[in-house]
């Protein structure tokens, strides 16, 4: 799509530039080609499109959208409200605008439309600020310290496009890394992979605690009522990521709760396996929590996957699966208690998972069995790479647009297979699978994408208890 | 638990006499015990006990004491009613009796209640003719094909006792066989096979519409009013198999068009595997057809489920983890409407997807991640035995009370580990299991069949599009 090679000794097919570009753009992550082998052109296309594709810009050009057009959205909006009194009873899709308008009178329009300009601003130096303070430290940092320098070195990759591209990736959660092995090859750079974590965090689950915090701290400097009103009933503004106090804590305790969790099982597991070979125990610590924190949604690893334990995974794959808006929450807290149905209000059902689950494990089933189908062949003749749960792993990462990968190692081949000849590849296990497989990845990966963008306008999914 | 060893050659551990012993009583049919290793007597109890946990024996036997004691009833319904005026706005479990009572007059109390006596001796009427002609049907089959014949002699398996445990057996869909390999010993006997299927049926995904073919029979010899108005509005009996004429049409059109899909499926990847070797065309139909059917609930196999295409696998675990009361269909047929939340109803939803999903899928996961924690050596050391696929395949079985297994091959083993000695064992991959694996599935077998009671009074699970 975007991409065209550079380099003569590298002709990539266009079906591998098709998903590479449809996995920076959704955020995802999968690669099936090897990234060292991209020119440094291509890198920064890449970059730039999950620079683009990445939660935080999206929603900062949501709400800037909003703001630059009032008289046309005023306009749209008062059409629909027309509409919407005669409508009423019949249809009622709350629209992001119907949510900002509906029940709110003109004045009260007005300051939302200037706490939106606000919103906008303060999203704005949000993204600027870890964009510029990421580049500076990641630049440092593998300036200063020399193990990761020399590995930089010894690939040619350049230490200013490495920190550029490592940033955004990051911040993005879009999960590709300039280097083949992604971030294994600095397992043992703790404070590379720390500095990664905050950006990741700050990019994603928990931007609505990093905004809220950003908000208070805009409010020092400036005594506004419009901030005050925001940050009193988000609700008004109707922007996503801008929760209640409550609503801001409970997103929040679900995604450290998650981590913590993860850690724990991980390090239980996995304390004397392989996964952590040569790693001291604050490494091994380290690597645990950015795999953690990876597994929710950015997708970048810094062990081998497949090497990870069965139980871990199968909770990798929980976590990938969970939508970056999922919250624990006991149910009289929630200000989306409206599309909760009455009989549960009544019968007093304690608490609800608020998450995406539901009809979404049928989409995944599906698009398994799909793959399974495609696959068939492979499943057959190598079932310790191709077995039935990587390609499962696999699936679900394309879906959640996390980018997790289990790889394809020759040597599992060979175990069953020790008369066939295998070259390993530093890319996703989806560059194993054949043609077909690689395109139904790229629709499940434009899908899941889609579905978070379908989901934000008001659509609650609730897990009911 | 009720089982003791009778044979003296045989002493089998008291764990697992417990599994079978849940297992039957839960109709899940998982078996770690060789099934031709047990007495006849065992035979007996084991039937028995699944005899006493069959679908339509709990229903009937909910009918019959509702029916018997209606003063009692109407005792404790004035009591309870007399407490709802009072908490009616904070509390309001619907529980069967509230449903019948509830907005209802004395004179419509006492016609449901004598529409429940009629119900119930249509239902034991039901009981008794598949019971009885079952086994006529079974033993004639049985003493007239040869090779069925030739093959329970060489067993040393009493005829008499075969016919009844599994008339018995799959009536209840509780599908223990007394024969080690189920019935695939009978893969070509189609006769018997197809026998079976309408017994697996009759017992249960069908007999919401068999029931209602009863009535219709019933109320052509006694035109009675009760019936008419039972046909008419069977919300009132409260009874959960006894639906609109509507209703009955989704359910046993789900019922079915899974079926079609699966054998489908199934025929169109696996038709030239080893999972159908040594069948003609028109057995291999009947094989997938048995498989389809028993998927749902009975968990017979008439084919090595090891064999079976991964694809396929997975269907066949999704159609496990259904509940028998999961229905297609559109929204406002539903005579459970008023479970369905305001917001959805005004949103103009076309469709809703009627079934047990979602919190559920929680359950699975953390007993999938239990159960692997519990299994870790056996995962790393023996990977094509002991596949996550295989291990989530075993529990979603053991939730769902189906009892499908996938087994266990020395040759898998061997395969890896050529040097390690091996004897195939005829029971379910639970039987390869530790014992805390054996208490564990132990437990998801009762944890599932209590979802399925729970889920019974009057909770509907929605799954919301
Ligand atoms: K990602
Ligand atoms: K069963």
């Amino acid at each position: 799509m975007a991409l065209k090679p550079n380099d003569h000794d590298f002709k990539p097919r266009y079906v591998d530039m098709l998903f590479l570009s449809t996995s920076a753009l959704t955020v995802s992550g999968l690669a099936t080609v090897a990234m060292e082998r991209l020119s440094s052109s291509q890198i920064v296309v890449t970059t730039l499109l999950m620079l683009v594709g990445g939660e935080v810009f999206v929603s900062m050009l949501g709400v800037f959208c909003r703001t630059s057009k009032p008289s046309v959205a005023e306009l749209t909006v008062s059409r629909v409200n027309s509409v919407r009194t005669i409508e009423l009873e019949t249809i009622d899709s709350i629209s992001t605008v119907d949510r900002i308008e509906s029940g709110t009178d003109i004045s009260v329009k007005d300051s939302s439309q200037s706490s939106l300009k606000y919103l906008g601003l303060v999203i704005l130096a949000y993204w600027v600020f870890f964009h510029v303070a990421g580049f500076i430290a990641c630049l440092v940092y593998v300036s200063i310290i020399s193990s990761s320098k020399e590995v930089l070195r010894g690939k040619g990759i350049n230490l200013g496009l490495f920190a550029f591209a490592t940033t955004v990736s990051s911040f993005a959660n879009g999960g590709l890394i300039a280097t083949n092995e992604n971030m294994l090859i600095f397992a043992k750079n703790s404070g590379l992979l720390l500095f990664v974590v905050v950006l990741v965090l700050a990019g994603n689950t928990l931007f609505p605690l990093f905004l809220r915090g950003s908000i208070w701290t805009f409010r020092r400097f400036t005594k506004n009522e419009d901030i005050e009103c925001m940050l009193k009933s988000p609700k008004e503004i109707g922007f996503d990521h801008l929760l209640t106090n409550l609503g801001t804590f409970f997103r929040s305790s679900t995604v450290l709760g998650m981590i913590a969790f993860m850690i724990m099982l991980f390090c239980s597991m996995d304390w004397r396996h392989p996964v952590f070979a040569g790693l001291n125990s604050y490494q091994k610590v380290v690597n645990a929590l950015f795999m953690a924190v990876n597994a929710r949604h950015a997708g970048e690893n810094s062990v081998d996957c497949s090497l990870i334990s069965p139980a871990v995974l199968l909770l990798i794959i929980f976590m990938m699966y969970l939508p970056s808006s999922a919250t624990f929450m006991p149910l009289k807290e929630d200000e989306e208690k409206k599309y909760v149905s009455e009989k549960e209000n009544r019968s007093g059902t304690a608490t609800v998972l608020k998450m995406l689950l539901l009809p979404q494990v049928l989409a995944i089933i599906l698009f398994v069995i799909v793959a399974c189908i495609i696959e068939r062949r492979r499943l057959v003749l190598d079932p310790l790479n191709f077995s039935t749960l990587t390609v499962i792993f696999e699936v679900v990462s394309a879906y959640g647009n996390v980018g997790l990968s289990t790889g394809y190692a020759c040597s599992r081949l060979q175990k069953l297979h020790p008369e066939m000849s295998c070259v390993d590849q530093p890319y996703s296990f989806s560059g194993w699978w054949s043609d077909e497989g690689k395109l139904l990845l790229v629709v499940v990966m434009l899908y899941g994408r889609l579905k978070a963008f379908s989901q934000r306008n008001g659509k609650a999914w609730t897990l009911r208890g």
